[in-house]
């Protein structure tokens, strides 16, 4: 069901770094004659300051496409920028915790815990309170564990390893039609909701392997149009995975910098 | 300059799993009877969906305050999330750049070349992209190096080690007035721009000390109404420090999972 391939020891290297757009959606390169697929079908049409018309337009001073409110005497610039999925691995008695949604998309299909981060609470405290959501699980984040970005859809996932704490129960929230505890090897890989998901388990289960949790870092590119759970509709590239030391997070952790 | 204090060795716990809000601006949880200021203080009014009229009220599936569209035929919510700010520290010959800002907040103030991440782009990509940008300078990303979440201003620090490439030239861009490579020992730490900034740089003096850098991880939180740079205004707390395997980024790091 998996097919591990290698990509080389070499760390991601930043070879965007030229004055030149990318487009995710076609992966093509180079100063954009036309606006890119997701400014282009983005819904929001009007401004958030002054309720006057947005339409896309290059910024004088900029290159980059923006929707710009064409009210003159406002201008309002309506900056697209991704948001944060937090969420949990959360651990009991060696068993993972998973969620079935209840809602689109992918209903039917288990997923982690996660849900949008909001604007004044930390990843972690997000990630708790959308475990407590999901699954009216208590937990204690013990490191963070994956950062995945997905351009294409605009989202960046956090997620971190937590334990069940007590009174070590959970039971569905709104959003979930049930909430089980999964031994590593009956994870039902084939009925996963998303990428990002499916990606931090196989690597989960890798770590479990060798003994050794690492945090993972790269980035998921889908094919567009994919559903969020199409097997093959997506590659890993950009993987690094920080060999974390065996004392644990805390280890060298002690110290809180304090201006 | 900096004072260090012991905070424990124990792992970030989800204190506020419990489904009650959490003030950032003043520390108070529980049912919110009250709107939290960040939302009081939003200046968008409008819908971005229809253009109607904004007004803070709690959606009757929901327990969040929110800004909904009062138009009957719409109500749309305007969420709020965090904004993800990339950047890079570049390493060159032992010494690290840094870019005295051309604007506010703190001009003239020295910062790590950082920036919003942009809805279509990979963390790391969007950190080269700003290192160009402010220091005309090409870097080929390490590995991740920091996430600072600072809930006060809806914002998330993703930090990346990354090391001058060919041509090995940088040059101000036009948010910088200067750009230069200091020796860590010459760290303005007086005159950085922000908490992140400062907070990373300490960290990373740290980490050269012992010979091993750390992925840190941690909240940054800000006096309320507080310059970005006030020495005094902010700590740090739920810091975590994942002590990364010698053997480098890419020890243990050639997967690339593929579904």
């Amino acid at each position: 069901m998996s097919s591990a391939s290698a990509s080389g020891p070499s760390p991601a290297t930043a070879a965007a770094a030229a004055p030149v757009e990318t487009d995710a959606a076609t992966g093509a390169t180079g100063p954009m004659t036309q606006p890119p697929k997701f400014l282009v079908d983005m819904k929001a049409k009007f401004c958030r300051m002054c309720g006057g018309r947005l339409e896309l337009s290059t910024p004088p001073e900029g290159k980059e496409w923006r929707h710009v409110c064409q009210n003159p005497d406002c201008g309002y610039i309506d900056y697209q920028n991704p948001k944060m999925v937090v969420g949990c691995i959360v651990e009991h008695e060696g068993k993972v915790l998973l969620c079935k949604r209840a809602i689109q998309p992918c209903y039917g299909k288990w997923t982690l815990p996660a849900g949008y981060m909001e604007w004044n609470e930390s990843s972690a405290a997000g990630a708790a309170r959308e475990t407590w959501e999901e699954a009216h699980a208590q937990v204690s984040v013990i490191a963070p564990y994956a950062h995945w970005d997905i351009p294409m859809i605009g989202q960046a996932y956090i997620l971190f390893r937590a334990s069940l704490a007590p009174p070590y129960t959970f039971s569905s929230g709104p959003e979930s039609l049930e909430v089980a505890l999964f031994e590593p090897s009956a994870i039902p890989f084939e009925e996963l909701a998303f990428s990002s998901v499916s990606t931090t388990l196989r690597l989960y289960l890798e770590d479990l392997r060798t003994g050794s949790f690492r945090f993972h870092h790269g980035v998921i590119d889908k094919r567009p149009g994919s559903l969020p759970n199409d097997p093959g509709a997506f590659v890993v590239r950009d993987h690094m995975a920080l060999s974390v030391d065996l004392a644990g997070p805390s280890g060298g952790a002690d110290t809180a910098t304090q201006q």
